[in-house]
């Protein structure tokens, strides 16, 4: 619209499947991947953020400071076991924690419907303070705006956090090496089940309820343990298999899952079985996924276990250098199937 | 809706005028006012919240760090002068550069609404980058949603801000004293003004462009002029009146202007008459208002108007021990009145 060469930095218009954008774009599957690969990354691209982690982490004054953003437009705002309040501190503390970093400082961004009642924004915000206590950061800084009744719907939070890096610590896709092994911290789909149910106004709703949770201290009691820790993220949008998707790709290794050993609840499982939803593709929002070394693997998940947020932890597969760049499950039968990262969004608004 | 009290951190639902949030709630006058001080500072305050600046500034290291976020939702996303994009990215360096702290490294959270055009995002991308480029700031973390048709309004931007505190600096509200100068750097309302007259389609919308700019090169010249800088900030929502009443309520001085003094581009100020709006209270994204030693204001401002930014800067008032808590402006036939805090807003979705 403007002539870009007159203002220096200049891009051509990228060549995209869809001329517009589609709800898939924010799934965190495919076609997100082609936005952020053709749109985002050749405008802003840098080394940082390239490396596409959920966090940022550079240097600072001889140490490391991790720096992230995470908006969150989850619907309905209150869902069983959780609302988007607690949700905008636990998954921003989550980004942070992956890197190994202590949260410290969170900021939040509120965009607010006209109408939304007084009484719901106070228990949002009150859910976040005792959010912030438990992770142990602080809310410093803050905006709020309100849009016109239909420009939103009720209220998004966007939540951006500081964290420091311990000294020494390396973790990152660059360590992963076949033979280590996957854990997962507890049971998969409880986040995502849970706002699908409630949305869909399912009588199993009661049964399922969200996961989210400040992983921080849990990273703390794993990285105490003393075992080598390679890689952490928690797997919100697109779920496990999206998450582990992302590695292998990035990593250039395989990795094997045993279908067995990946936990579900009763109730969450109930519920995927009935609305036919595969519940690695489904989002956590206080889980974790960690690479680790695999003779240091009983060390940490007994630390884990230890703590409240991982008693269910468990080794759910290993890293390999088969089929690289691909995740497979072998179901309890022995037969073995490639999961592939999901095209589309199996429903919009999750986080 | 839960009981609190098992979960830590309670307090009481506040009396507000106002069952629900009103479009005033975000206009950055007094139901934004009540608002934080109602509802985000009982839930969420801490001592460094409290001062309720623009950015919140916590010791690292030795050093001092600033943080600071900001929504953007401003309606047109398009407008004469400029785009959401460069907005948002010169918001939060300006947020940032108010402190003195040099800015560094920003994040990006998008909320999209689904069927915003591939083009139109691109556009908006592209001039981030340009704007980032033009404030020496990297964009190193990000977040994209989107949303279903109807649930927000194009495009929202978040943007946060890392900046680096000069040692030794000292910016504030409790620097400010009787007979300090009250500088501005350059016209007012012109965002405001581009914004509104883009919206309503007026023919002489060419004349009225936004003022959008990063003004942390022209807070270095200021700082490097060695004058004695108090206390800055940029008058954004609300315009210069509302931040005028802000200092002047929590300084507990009173603030008088000469609206001779008062620069306002001759476009800008056709729209505001036209429209009958008093460009005081209308948005600026591009201009500072600074308090500053009396005896020193000459040599800032001659070092303010070497910049393309500060061209126009001029002294447009003084720091009085009379009338306490107010700003008051005498017009050319010496007649002074009370220019108080704007109830309610002009218009919304500016910024």
């Amino acid at each position: 619209m403007s002539d870009f060469n007159l203002n220096g930095f200049s891009c051509p218009l990228p060549k995209l499947d869809y001329r517009t954008v589609q709800l898939a774009h924010g799934s965190g599957g495919k076609l997100s991947a082609e936005l952020i690969e053709k749109v985002f990354l050749p405008c802003f691209g840098n080394d940082t953020l390239n490396k596409l982690e959920d966090q940022a982490v550079f240097a600072w004054d001889g140490g490391r400071i991790a720096f992230t953003t995470d908006s969150f437009v989850v619907s309905p705002i209150f869902f069983p076991g959780g609302n988007i309040g607690e949700l905008a501190i636990n998954g921003t503390v989550n980004d942070l924690a992956m890197s190994g970093a202590r949260p410290l400082y969170l900021s939040v961004g509120f965009i607010i419907e006209e109408g939304l009642s007084i009484e719901q924004l106070h228990e949002i915000a009150q859910s976040m303070r005792r959010a912030a206590d438990v992770a142990g950061v602080m809310i410093i800084t803050g905006d709020t705006k309100v849009v016109n009744r239909g420009s939103c719907d009720q209220i998004f939070i966007n939540t951006s956090g500081i964290g420091q890096v311990p000294t020494g610590l390396d973790l990152g896709l660059h360590r992963i090496q076949p033979g280590d092994a996957v854990l997962i911290s507890g049971t998969m789909a409880d986040h995502g089940m849970a706002v699908m149910t409630s949305r869909a106004g399912l009588s199993f709703q009661s049964q399922v309820r969200s996961d989210t949770a400040a992983l921080n201290h849990l990273v703390s009691d794993m990285l105490a343990s003393g075992g080598q820790l390679k890689a952490m993220r928690d797997p919100t949008r697109g779920g496990v298999a999206t998450t582990l998707n992302e590695w292998a790709k990035s990593a250039k290794v395989g990795i094997k899952l045993e279908e067995q050993n990946l936990p579900v609840n009763a109730g969450t499982r109930g519920a995927c079985e009935i609305l036919g939803i595969d519940p690695l593709y489904v989002a956590n929002e206080g889980k974790l996924l960690a690479v680790v070394e695999t003779a240091d693997a009983e060390k940490i998940l007994a630390a884990m276990q230890k703590n409240a947020l991982g008693r269910e932890a468990r080794q759910i597969g290993f890293i390999t250098d088969q089929h690289k760049g691909m995740v497979t499950l072998k179901n309890i039968y022995g037969v073995e199937r490639v999961i592939d990262l999901p095209v589309g969004e199996q429903l919009p608004r999750i986080c």
